[in-house]
Formats: C-alpha cells, structure tokens, sequence
C-alpha cells in the first residue's frame, strides 16, 4: 500500500492583501502530476482543504478540478477531512456521492466510527472539531479539551480495531510540543488545544494536517505533512513537501518527502536600498517571489516600496531594521510622549528619528507654518 | 417517461425575518414520499435551489439531505439547474460525481450543448446565466438581453438536435407576459429581462423555473412549476405544487399537479382587534399559520403585535388599513410636511391621524412641557 499525504492546501488564501490562488493552482497541477508518476493507492489530504468557511467561488472551481482529476480522471482513491479553517458543513456536502468513486470526504465528524478499507489498509478519520461538539455528539459530559476530545473518539475507534492490521488515522489537530507558524489559527483561544502524541498509539500512520511544518513534529508514527505553500514569512524557511508512505501488511512503513517547487517562492531580503537597487545583486535573485524586504538604511527614504517593486514586483511586506539604538530611541520618545509635548517638538524627534540631517531653523519657520495652518483647519471643524 | 417538475426551492430563504428551513425541510420530506409514490423516472429542479449565493449551512445540509434520499435512496436520476439565486460556482462543485447516479446538475454554463438522455427523452439544460456571461462564452458580440442570450443557446442546440424524438429543456428565466410576485428577484435592473415564448418552439416541455406561481403563464408546452412553498403575502393566494408529466415517445405528454401541505401556511387575515382576539373567532382558524394581518380598528391601539401574537404567534407582517379619506389626509400631510410646521402643528396632526379623540387643550400644555425637553437636550449635544 502506497499513499501520499498532504495537508493545509488552504486554498483561497490571501497573503498580505495578495490571493494565492494561482500559486495553488500551479502547485497543485505538480502535484496531479506527482500522483501520475508515483501511483499511488490513495492520497490523504488531512484538513484546510480551503482557507475560510466561505471560500473565493475560484477556490471552489480549483478544489472541484484537482480532486476531479485526481480521484476521476487518474482514478486514486482521496481520503480528506475538514481542518479548523473548512466549514464542516459546507465542505461535507455531497459527500455521499464521492465515495462511488472511492473519495472519502470527512467534513462533519459523525458517529461512525468504523474505519473503511483501501488495499489492505483500515482509514479511521477525525475531522476538526471543537470540544463542545464531541461532548454533544458522545454523550460525554467529561469532554472539555482537545486532548478530551480525542481520547474519547479514540477510544470509541479502538473498541472494534484490530491491532494486527495496519491502522491509519487522518486527524487535524495540534500535537503537544508541535512547532507553530503565523499562519495557523489557534485552536484554543485561552486552553492548550493539544493532544498528546501518546493517544495515537493505537495507529501504525497517523496523518496530521494543521501545523504548516513537516518537521513541526518529531515522532517515529505521528507526522505532519506540512502545508502546500508557504503562508507566511514565518514559514520562509521552511521546506514544503508531500509525503510518500509505503506500508506493509503489517502497518510497518517507509517515509519519504517530495517537494513542489511554486514559481514564486516567499522569501525575506536583507539589505540597503541602493544594494537591493544594484543590477548585480538582482539579477542573481529570483525577484518575482513574494518578499519581504528589511531595509537597513538609517536615513529618511523616500517612496522605498514603490523603488523596491519596480525590480521585486511582488514586495508584500517592507520593514526598516530598528537597530538596538533605535529600539532604546523609542523607547525614549514613548515615554517623551506620555508627557504633554508641543506639536513642533514631537516633530522635531520625529525628523531626528526618521533621517540622518539636522533639523535647522529655517525647517523649523516651515513646520510652524505649516501646524498653523493644520490648527486653523482642525478648530474650523469643531 | 414520468417526471416530476419543481423549482424554485429557495433553501435557507428568510421571510420577515423567519427562516423558512424547517417548513421546506417538513414539505421536502413530503416531496421525498410523493417520488416514492410516483416513482418519476426523473425529476428536474428548474433554479433556483437556495436563496442565496452563501446559503446557511443548514440549509446546505438539508438539500444535501433531500437529493440523496431522492437520488441514492430512491434511485431517481436528478436533473438540476442554478437559478438566479444560486451561485453558480459553488452550486457546481461536485457535479462531476453526481453524474455517477444520473444526478445531472449543471451549475455554471458551458459550451457543451449536448443533451443527455433518460429513458428516451434528451434533456438540455440551461441554468441562469447573465447576458454577458453568454456574450463571452459563445463569442458573440451581438447578445446583449437575455432575449438575445437564450435566442443564441436555443440556436446551439438545435444544431445537432432530432426534432422527431421528445426533447425537454429545463431554463431558468422570466418569460414574457409572466405574472411576478414579490420574492423573485429581477433579472436585469433597466432592460425587461424577459424571454419569449416563441423561442422554446423546438422543445416537447420546457420546465422553468423562476416565476413562483404554476399559473404564471398559460402556455400548452412551456411551463414553470411554481416555487417550493409561498415566499411573499403576495402570493397567499397561489396554489403551490408540483408537475407530473407523462411524456411519449413523440414528445406527447400529460399534465396534472399534486400538492404538498406545509404546516403553516402563508396568509393574509383581516378584522378589527376584539374579532381577531375573540376565541369563537379564532377557534375556527389555523392560528399557526405565517400571517400578514390587517387591522380594521381606526382608533389608537397599545402593542397590537404583542396580542396578536398571543394567539397568532406567527404573525409575519402587520398593517392598519389606511381607507380613501385616510390616503387623502397623508397625501395633504407630506403637502403639509414640505412647508414649515413647528413641532406642535405636526404632532397635532399626526395625533389626530393616529387617534379618534380630540387633541385637548391640558394635551398640549403636556406635549409642550415633553417638546421644551427634548429640545434643551438636542441643544446640549450640539
């Protein structure tokens, strides 16, 4: 049995302002191809199929045209479960009719527990849910955590699980000790929403969607697959992959990555703008990726994003480098503020704050002048 | 061939406020009784399947509901067009799979003008679609209404189309000369959005949806079914129900309606306040029905709603009747509304639109001690 597993597509997903869609179509045709190549017996795909509840009608379109050409035109079976992002709702409809052709979509978590058998291989699948909703559905009024949750759905699955047959889980869920990144919601807003990697014991493979790192875990059975793309700089280092798992009947594995390569990568960039500017440093990089450029210019800089995009057309993110000086500076000017300042002093910081001159007299009869007109201005409108 | 024509179903529709889903809920399960009774080879939803493009999700989960014991259960193939409700992207996601088990939903329109064939009939469908969608999608700078739309889809099909076998189209449009309530949405703001008759010529039955009366036209071979449920007060009086057609294999058929009964109907009552509140009245009426009430009562009336409601507790809309006089007396009052009044002469006339008594003397000498207060405290906010 050979499966590929895969998580966190997040389709539909706007990055500062920027929607990804197309850099998700683009990774995802690699990825039907992946599925041509390799021949899979099935591919799991564990949850944030989509980006939000009510996804872009072109996430929709996408989603539809990968699984078609996945589950129907190359004919491998898809298991997938709703992750936090996925309306369990939404995304379950239909469901019924997918599994004629072996797609096995999970987006409301019910009380069946039976697994369902591909090649060999028993599938158990638990898509997110919030704690509340399992206590309801178990008649469980115990159940008040993630780890509660879990333990308990677990433990119904255990109930008719034959230990001597390979056992896979498809869960989405934070593990205890998991590494996070910017772009994955919290679970649990005050709670851990953890599970301990220990209650997935029971399974030869468990198939984790929800942290956007592969390495986001270490553990010999319980893996993360890690996110389609990168979904923030957070993530810039990170190395995305699928993974390809091959079982034998007895639910011993071999684990290996493949990675997808987006045409535009996300990156950060470090530098002065006159280096950043200079064709010799450009036109080594790959300027069409998304960036997020830290400037270490001290002086005042004028318009720098738009000078920056007309090399790096795709600058999401623009930060100046705040030296230790300059965090101790505001620090100062913070507590400065917290006193009653006159408006030309405060300016008078901020022009030392932000350039490298001298603000001068002449500068000063300017901004007085200016503050004049702004004060008339503002008491007009009173 | 049998089938069953029905549209405009509107799931997850809010009337005044009140969700309509468990009444369509209880009504679709009698649909679901009535194709089991019937045993269609075929039924068609003209458009129109959800109110609106983001439906709630238990609206989403109730036709999913609905199809399936219809489509898996009773095995009834199912022919299913978007509406100018629906979204036609989200609608569509899935269909692929449906057709496994002749669930033939066509969300967005394509250039395949193809029909496919159930037991002898060939279906071609045509889900709502704007003028300018269709201009793209055919290449033809010349479509501009949905006149000229519908014109150019008709001209395709017809192309490969045998004239000597049944051919049934299923649209979604406002054909001319159809009478409209108030819960169809219009289909172009300006511009009549109507379609005539005349171009359904080459189909056997053309089932349409959009109109929510059966009578919305009278027409031997072009049809609509009539919405769901009622949706406005402004069709209580329409029967709502469903085709059955029995179709020849010349395209012949027979026509009868079977009606279903929701549980609370929709309404209009009319009568003065101690009629409506008196139980040798009301005994005799179904109280729970969705009602627009008109009260007769000319005089002052404390918490009329709230009464009613005590007896009626659906009480959806409620209105006092304005007789001619009263019309006379609000076209002379907006005269007099556009001259400059003081605040006592409009609210003595306002007082005496809305009461029987005399505006006394001790009545003003009160109002004008309320009115010196309000406008010491409007004063105080400026």
């Amino acid at each position: 049995m050979k499966f590929i597993h895969t998580a966190d597509w997040h389709l539909g997903k706007l990055v500062h302002g920027v929607y990804m869609t197309e850099n998700q179509r683009e990774v995802l045709n690699q990825f039907v191809e992946v599925v041509g190549e390799e021949k899979p017996d099935a591919i799991i795909i564990a949850g944030d199929l989509y980006d939000r509840s009510v996804p872009p009608t072109d996430a929709v379109e996408l989603l539809d045209d990968i699984l078609f050409k996945i589950n129907v035109e190359l004919k491998t079976p898809i298991v997938a479960i709703a992750g936090n992002h996925d309306s369990a709702e939404r995304l379950s409809f239909g469901s019924s009719w997918y599994k004629h052709s072996q797609f096995y979509l999970s987006g409301k978590l019910s009380n069946n527990f039976e697994p369902f058998r591909i090649n060999g291989v028993n599938f158990y699948l638990i898509p997110y849910a919030e704690p509340g909703l399992v206590r309801q559905l178990l008649e469980d009024d115990s159940i008040h955590s993630h780890q509660d949750a879990m333990k308990a759905l677990i433990g119904r699955m255990e109930k008719n699980m034959n230990p001597n047959e390979p056992n896979v889980l498809v869960g989405h869920a934070f593990v205890l000790g998991g590494q996070t990144s910017d772009s994955e919601r919290v679970l649990s807003v005050g709670g851990s929403g953890c599970v301990g990697a220990e209650l997935f014991e029971p399974f030869s493979y468990t198939a984790l969607g929800h942290l956007h790192s592969p390495d986001a875990i270490r553990h010999d059975k319980v893996k993360y697959s890690g996110s389609l793309l990168k979904y923030s700089f957070s993530e810039a280092k990170q190395k995305k992959s699928i993974s390809i798992i091959e079982m034998d009947e007895k639910g011993q594995f071999s684990h290996r990555y493949r990675s997808l390569r987006p045409t535009h990568d996300m990156r950060e960039l470090e530098g002065h703008m006159e280096e950043l500017l200079d064709p010799i440093f450009y036109e080594k990089e790959r300027t069409n990726d998304y960036l997020k450029i830290t400037l270490l210019d001290e002086g005042a800089l004028i318009d720098p994003i738009n000078k920056l995009r007309q090399v790096y057309p795709n600058v999401l993110h623009l930060e100046r480098k705040i030296d230790v000086t300059d965090q101790k500076k505001k620090q100062v000017l913070s507590a400065v503020r917290s006193e009653k300042k006159s408006e030309m002093e405060l300016f008078e910081q901020f022009y030392k704050e932000m350039t490298t001159s001298e603000f001068t007299d002449d500068k000063k009869a300017a901004m007085a002048e200016i503050f004049e007109k702004a004060l008339i201005g503002e008491a007009a409108l009173k």
